[in-house]
């Protein structure tokens, strides 16, 4: 009954390549089905103004889209001169969620900046950033620590993210476009590698849910996520 | 154990006071406790361009802070040019709730703009824009009904939302500003009068929860949306 | 003749409340009439840049009207990504205005920002915000003084506004927004408590005026004046 | 006395060359001593839209100061991203001052922009661009005129505008740089050929004036702008 | 002698893959050695406003850069609001490039958007956007052809570009980024398939060259275009 | 067969005027026909900060155009609030073209700002702007000389520039707007005194052209910025 034919709780396949661009510290192509986002994670050596003299570091995350990366053509942002409120929205969401698997005070006071950019789109853009931001985030950490510049991990557990949602009735993992652009409620769930929470957002669009239903696509997610975990360590081992 | 003695599940004095600006087909002033905030609403006769020959109708929210709302001065949005991510996020839930309920159809082609503007702030100034919001729009839609420009009541249930969040260890309602710059896990909770849930993000900054947590929080809750909703059904009565 | 009943030379039933916020040094609520502006004075510990090393100090405004202040609803200019002209020139006048009554020597190398942001207008926004807003500059400089961070007042003297324009032919004071919509000529006139000129702005749209009206208007102005000084006196009493 | 060695009420030595750019309708380069402006005068077959079906026209203006027109390099609007609150609140003075000597029922529904660029500056510089303003709006009135677009003439009367203020505790007119920049009292005084007043702009920056002073600064606009006008009348014969 | 080892006249190894995004009518991602081009082309139903019954179509161009595209991180252009100047003067030479190559009128009323983003760079990011972006325009046309919304291709020719210049005294051509950062003379060559020339833009920052040197480097261009093009005739084969 | 009656070769009528403003440190008023830019230099005692400690000294240059300087009237950048990608060009070309005739070493760490504005124009604006930016900028690196602020002259050569394109088939020098808008071809070229060329763009619209063309107008230019250094000269002398 969903339009790819997929069960409620299957994900779509998942591809992570790392080491797509020879500039950046980390890096990797993630593909969940047909959206496809390169992340790039690159280390700067100082910690915004505002962690100055606190021992401190920051991770941040920036969202894109190419503008064709949607059916049909999306104005470029910064030939309209601003970000929108979904792209602001989306970054912070991915940034907060990556800073919850890090130990700042191990990172030092440095800076690693995160780039998520869609190269294509297929819905659950932001949960694929969080999820291969993470993998390049791992890579870029992993030079820090291979040239000693920091000597215990700051990153403390897996960060991944899936979208689940009630479409036609029936809560299902995964969503894509054609699920999304129809489905009255739906949700990001952010875990760690231990299925810990990092943040839920749930939101219905005209459309109200039920606790049963939190329920149901919180269990939908808990299982996604664990297969996305198992991808990040395969891309990253 | 919490800054204001209050017990863990209390909320803040609520206080709405309707009728507050001459000009406005809506308004409130809502206070809880020192976070206060101006609720106006304002009728369009046309929809948004993409809602053109739908039918349908749209409400929509802006969200400003006054520069000196905060205990130190916030640099004026209009001053620089433009709006925060923060802002742009907040306005986005405060109109995608109430929209949750509001039949569309029932508006007819015709908008609703709803400002919330808080005027003090401590702690918890999204949750009281829609609560209040919510208020301003009502009355408004009033306005329509007793003009007879609409036959059928487009306001589905009430919409109220309050702030739960895990502080010093403890589960707690309504937070207040010193107790939301302390907690590591904190949640907007949005339900209807009927108790449906229309949007929960639940995010930590630098911190996981469990499950078990995240009901805590969501029974506390449901119990401060009760007295919330009982609040809005005084003022508008 | 006026529309609200008044003879011509009365000006609109004042009302300053003050101590309005929790957070700002200075505070009032001015309203006149069916014009309520919200000021609040802002110590800052810094001067601006230009002034480095001076020893002086500086007084500086914001002004801002909420979207629905009006009749009908404004773009909000947070939104629109700059502050009108008409705005600028506002706050302009309202901070050159309150430098007029005040020793800058004595301030010291510190700002006060002056914040006017307008809850419902109806005519002489601009005047109001600037008899009200030195009421929150008064306060402000009290606290400073009660703190020995300043050991002598930089407060001169009173620094009050009002409009007057010629309505139907006639002189009237304190125009409101019925009478601002129609008079020809308009004039903006800040004196001090002592009756010095602090600012004289006649303009007229589409129409001009004689010397001898001029001085009419200015008659009205200064006895205008006299009330709200009188006024000022006693919210900061 | 005066840096100029001019006395009390002299003006500066004025030119106005008309015909001075081949596209402009109307255009003219005003010198008021090192003064100098370049005015041209744009017909634009449509009014704004907010004079749709009124029959009645508009005047407009605007007003730029090139980088390198000041004693030290002023940074580039164009390139700053924005126009000053000072650029803006002289364009709107320009504009307010011409509109007051036109028949807009006359001119019937079409604009004239009046673009005023200061290439020197040395004080005076929106003075001089509403009497070199008024000379080119003269001009392009004269085609619409010759072309029989329009019957009856809309231009009611001249529009002269000199600075007056106290310099040394001495009342002077036609300020240059130096007087204004040390002049604590500054008047912008704009008025008709026959004597009426348009706009009287007083201000005082960090002092006070009289009545009295005001009276003398009157009289010495008065006078100068006498010899205003008949500059312009030469210009134009 | 050249950093990579290749010969002078050598360009880098090029790949053009085809069909690289599910959503544009014609996609390819272009590899000049390490700079890679994702060019998407979009087909819209409408020609800009000023060609509105002309009968005529457009053809333009967008580039942007990832922020990790390059070796120390960029502001993202959305972020700072703007597009630099280098940006706008790329893409308006991309739109020019490929607009020589197309028969305007066959087009028809509509607009083909070519969107150029650097994944990675390392040298002649603009010239591999053209010839890149070039393969994309074809394969979109090609669907209107196949879809006879066209009858005649409006493809006249392969427009194709190359960087050469002069790299330690020698005119090498294919510049990577070790040596434009150190060449003082660079050019841009962009020609059709048949040898005609489109756009020749050399420039020397520092330095200055001679009419030989120039002969040197067209023989260079025409040379490794000849290469381009055979490569653009086996992608869209 | 020129519009103007000129011959291919020949080029318009030049006056340069220098000394034309009080304030700049070097300054010209160059028309070349009805194309009239005003020049200016301005001399900052600081180099841009990605210069600092190299010991090199910087030229950099703005455009602008006034917004009557053309035919119908442009809207005015700063009031758009930003810079066209035109303009960004040119003034990038103006900057680069004129750092090729200076030794930057010998200039010293300071900046040179060269603003040139459009009073009038008629084709040829971005050439004219960097034939006269040169005389300001002679004029301004004279008066650091006199004042024994540098010791040798950074000057190494004269820089001039002329349009010449296709026009009606035919090679020609010097376009005015009559013929710029018509060329399908069209070049700019940049110059020295002793006849190196520091800048060649050449762009058709719509049109390709050959090497033998290219040659043509190379000739036409050579002969023309001939007379432009002789031009420079005089009026430096």
């Amino acid at each position: 009954m969903r339009p790819s034919g997929r069960n409620l709780g299957d994900i779509r396949a998942i591809s992570i390549e790392t080491g797509v661009t020879k500039h950046a510290e980390g890096s990797c192509l993630i593909k969940m089905g047909d959206t496809h986002v390169l992340c790039t994670a690159t280390i700067e050596d100082k910690a915004p103004s505002f962690l100055k003299g606190s021992g401190l570091g920051w991770v941040t995350a920036e969202y894109g889209m190419l503008p064709r990366a949607t059916n049909s053509r999306n104005r470029r942002e910064a030939a309209a001169g601003k970000q929108s409120g979904r792209t602001q929205e989306i970054q912070r969401l991915i940034g907060r969620s990556l800073r919850a698997g890090v130990d700042r005070s191990a990172l030092g006071e440095r800076q690693i900046v995160v780039d998520c950019d869609v190269l294509q789109a297929d819905g659950g853009t932001r949960c694929a950033s969080i999820t291969g931001g993470w993998v390049a985030l791992r890579l870029a950490v992993n030079k820090l620590l291979a040239a000693r510049l920091i000597v215990s991990d700051p990153i403390l557990d897996h960060v991944a993210a899936i979208s689940c949602g009630i479409y036609a009735g029936q809560p299902v993992a995964d969503l894509d476009y054609a699920e999304d652009s129809e489905a009255g409620v739906d949700g990001n769930f952010i875990l760690t590698g231990s299925g810990r929470l990092v943040e839920v957002q749930m939101s219905a669009e005209g459309a109200t849910f039920s606790r049963a239903q939190m329920t149901e696509l919180l269990d939908l997610a808990e299982a996604g996520i664990a297969k996305l975990v198992a991808a990040q360590k395969a891309a990253v081992a």
